[in-house]
């Protein structure tokens, strides 16, 4: 088993084959997430607000919540943004969402041709990791970033997964990294490590400082949680639902 | 003053304003240095292969040598492949070079609009990181990477020349960093340090470990010797020389 981390969503990849996890953890995999557990039947990642528009026109009035952001901020005509606070059980509950983000949709819809793709964040860690480990095929973990750049938060969240793995397989066959995973592991070791855990380390990366200069401070604690929402979600067919729906009271 | 670091050269830039040092460890800056302190007189890097034949049938014969690589060898119908070690005083004395590799002179070419763009490499890194500390200008050290992906040894030369910047601004202003600046550091600091120098970290790497496969063990020897080819040399007007031409005997 391999596993390989991917920094940005602007190159093309070959994912036949492949168990893939999208990372966009500041903040569309955690919002999708929280989206599902709060009760909400299907996540449909777009990459186009057209698309988005489009879609709400062809199904019944109050059928399709519409969801996500430019530059951090609600797309005007939308119904939510991209804070996972917003997708609570009473906006979402039993109804379908269409997401569409700067970078974590585009990732997604970019993984055409993989044998599974399902979704990582902090909330679901260590439930994503065990599912890996139990995977006989080979990972990429797919961070998201920002606007063809490397976001730290994807890749330390990319590290964890990794040191997850690596002390499930400890006693059996130790999967091999690539230069990408290496570097995830190192970073996730000395840079959330150093300060006692993800929050402080995602409110230090770029985005994360970003998004606290215009409001979102209460996202970066909420997104640092570890294991807050233990489920695996999947991506098939174009849309994301959870593997077991078990849905939060 | 901010430094960046960008990890491989498929997303496009903007530049304007910036002092901009290419690094691609293996091989392609190691070996343009190489060859203007063997006597080049300058080095011309294209993109395609096409371009380079196009050049040379253009220029009087044996005016001009034609260097490059795909997958690491020799192209077809050219003179010298990407090895450093080829580029000897015998070879390109007193002549010119236009030089076609996969990864490292796209990024170059990529450059445009740049204030000014230098030839980083372990080959003259305190030269560089000395040169950087001085301009008033923001940097970005543009990793080429490999075919789109990040490659750890641009990384850590990349790493190693923020190290040195900052230990000579210890007292004075101390440059912010951008992620992939942290990341640069912090790998820097734990791959390569951990096996007491750049030599054996960078046969640790893919690419490293793909050289060696093809036989190209002295390559990586001789590319992770620091400060071997103390030159600036300077990427202007399409064409690369250095800083103030100082030849070997």
């Amino acid at each position: 088993m391999k596993i390989d981390v991917i920094l940005n969503n602007r190159t093309e990849y070959d994912f036949s084959g492949k168990t893939v996890v999208v990372i966009d953890v500041l903040r569309a995999t955690s919002t999708i997430l929280t989206a599902l557990v709060n009760g909400c039947l299907e996540v449909i990642p777009v990459c186009g607000v057209e698309e988005a528009l489009t879609l709400r026109k062809t199904t019944a009035k109050g059928e399709l919540i519409l969801g996500g952001e430019r530059k951090g901020k609600t797309i005007p005509g939308f119904d939510l943004g991209n804070s996972p606070l917003e997708y609570t059980k009473e906006k979402v509950g039993g109804r379908r969402v269409v997401l569409c983000t700067t970078n974590g949709t585009q990732a997604l819809v970019q993984t055409a041709g993989a044998e599974e793709v399902l979704i990582g964040s902090f909330l679901n860690i260590t439930k994503v990791a065990s599912y890996l480990k139990e995977t006989a095929r080979d990972i990429t973990l797919f961070c998201a970033g920002r606007e063809g750049r490397m976001s730290l938060e994807d890749l330390l969240c990319a590290g964890k997964i990794i040191k997850k793995i690596l002390f499930m397989a400890k006693n059996g066959t130790v999967p091999e990294l690539t230069d990408s995973g290496r570097l995830a592991m190192i970073a996730y070791k000395h840079l959330v490590n150093k300060v006692k855990g993800p929050v402080i380390a995602i409110a230090q990366t770029e985005h994360g400082q970003y998004l606290s200069s215009i409001g979102y401070n209460e996202d970066l604690r909420y997104c640092g949680q570890v294991d807050f929402l233990p489920q695996l979600a999947i991506y098939q067919n174009e849309r994301i639902m959870l593997d077991k729906p078990c849905y939060r009271n």
